[in-house]
């Protein structure tokens, strides 16, 4: 068998964020598969066929990009940020276990990527410079109450959160409702980052402490980082920096 | 002020993995500093300095970082991964929280890298494609008392989990101690990763049962990566697939 899939990272937006890794695997592909602005992100070329595909049907899209590699063609699918957080490479691996046994054969890749809650820290200093949880605030993919339990664990364990999709389209009110969970499980006037569009022309960061912080200060485009109790802010100048200590002392 | 200073994430060890964002910050820079192995990384040129310093020297080194950038210097302190991820970024913060006023005005820039995690999650397959945690097992920046109830509560909340440092020279038995809780709370046979040297020549992949897991599959330089009870295992003739699907059905 002579093609490849590969599964790669875009990165949060920035070209200057994506890997020459992710680069070179492009420049070798006959196919590349994905949602319809990532694959916008992606040069024609002569030899290269694009497949855009909108929203919501990733297991699709992960079949006609298995399809492909399994006829011999060179397909990358292509992801925003990382593949491998919250993004295509567990559909596809999802598509994959599903799929005819002759799949298993296919060689398969995964090539990572700048995700968006790294980005969004880097902009706004290191508030995930100790231990942290990501948290898809998504709930078409899960109950409410797992995302609840989740965010009260933890809470309870101290950890720094970076929170995906945290408005979706279709349930916006989930986030109003993690917000009033996290101020009254919380309790303190920890930072909230509000990270938007990071590294495109959009790009808009913006720090409050955890009681101010309302649901209308994220859309979908948005990365949410909620400080631990020991994240702390150095007011300057040039804005604040956001970060937490390396260590816990006893 | 001219001076600046930017915080980079060299990525893994991998050229291939490292940002043209990164590239060129190096290249317009006067001075390098960090750990030893990752200045080494940097290729010498007329006008480069390097200043590389031994491990656990962190504040020394972001303070020399700092005093370098407030004369003028455009300033490079490398990291390995992305530098906000238990690296130096949050180690710069200290030390200019702690530091004189002017350093406030100091130009200062993280620009993220791949973080050891997501580079070992993509080389098998996507174990934290649903929500996961990272944990930094090294005990001397925080009690172990906080570590184990971190971990029973990730257990708790379901999540995969990332540990970085899971055997440090000076305190080899804590991996020991964090496998036991862990073998105890999760009474299943999820898949365990142990990525050692990702996307160096020293690379190993290793993917064992939670229950055959044994301290002596990691040392410094291995990222472990526990599954959620969610987790699966995809068998191949070209090496197993593990992922953790997008959604938790009810």
């Amino acid at each position: 068998m002579t093609g490849w899939l590969v599964i790669a990272g875009l990165g949060p937006g920035g070209d200057s964020l994506v890997t020459p890794e992710v680069t070179a695997a492009l420049a070798g592909a006959t196919d590349v598969v994905g949602y319809i602005p990532y694959v916008a992100r992606v040069a024609d070329r002569p030899g290269l066929t694009k497949h855009a595909s909108d929203n919501r049907v990733e297991i699709d899209r992960s079949r006609h990009a298995l399809e492909m590699a399994a006829e011999g063609r060179k397909v990358v699918v292509v992801s925003s940020g990382d593949p491998g957080v919250f993004a295509m490479a567990a559909a596809v691996f999802e598509a994959l276990e599903a799929g005819p046994e002759a799949w298993r054969d296919i060689d398969i890749r995964v090539l990572p990527g700048i995700t968006a809650m790294l980005a969004a820290a880097a902009k706004a200093g290191a508030p995930l410079g100790h231990d942290f949880c990501a948290i898809n605030l998504s709930d078409n993919l899960k109950p409410w109450d797992l995302i609840e339990r989740r965010l009260r664990l933890a809470v309870e364990a101290d950890f720094a959160m970076a929170f995906y999709n945290p408005r979706s389209k279709s349930r916006p009110e989930g986030f109003a409702r993690a917000l009033a969970v996290l101020q009254e499980a919380c309790g303190d006037a920890r930072p909230v980052i509000f990270a938007r569009a990071v590294s495109t022309p959009q790009e808009d960061i913006r720090t409050v402490p955890l009681p101010e912080a309302t649901p209308e200060m994220a859309d979908m485009r948005t990365m949410v980082i909620v400080g631990s109790s020991q994240t702390r802010v150095i007011d300057r100048p040039l804005g604040p920096i956001v970060y937490t200590p390396r260590s816990v002392r006893v």
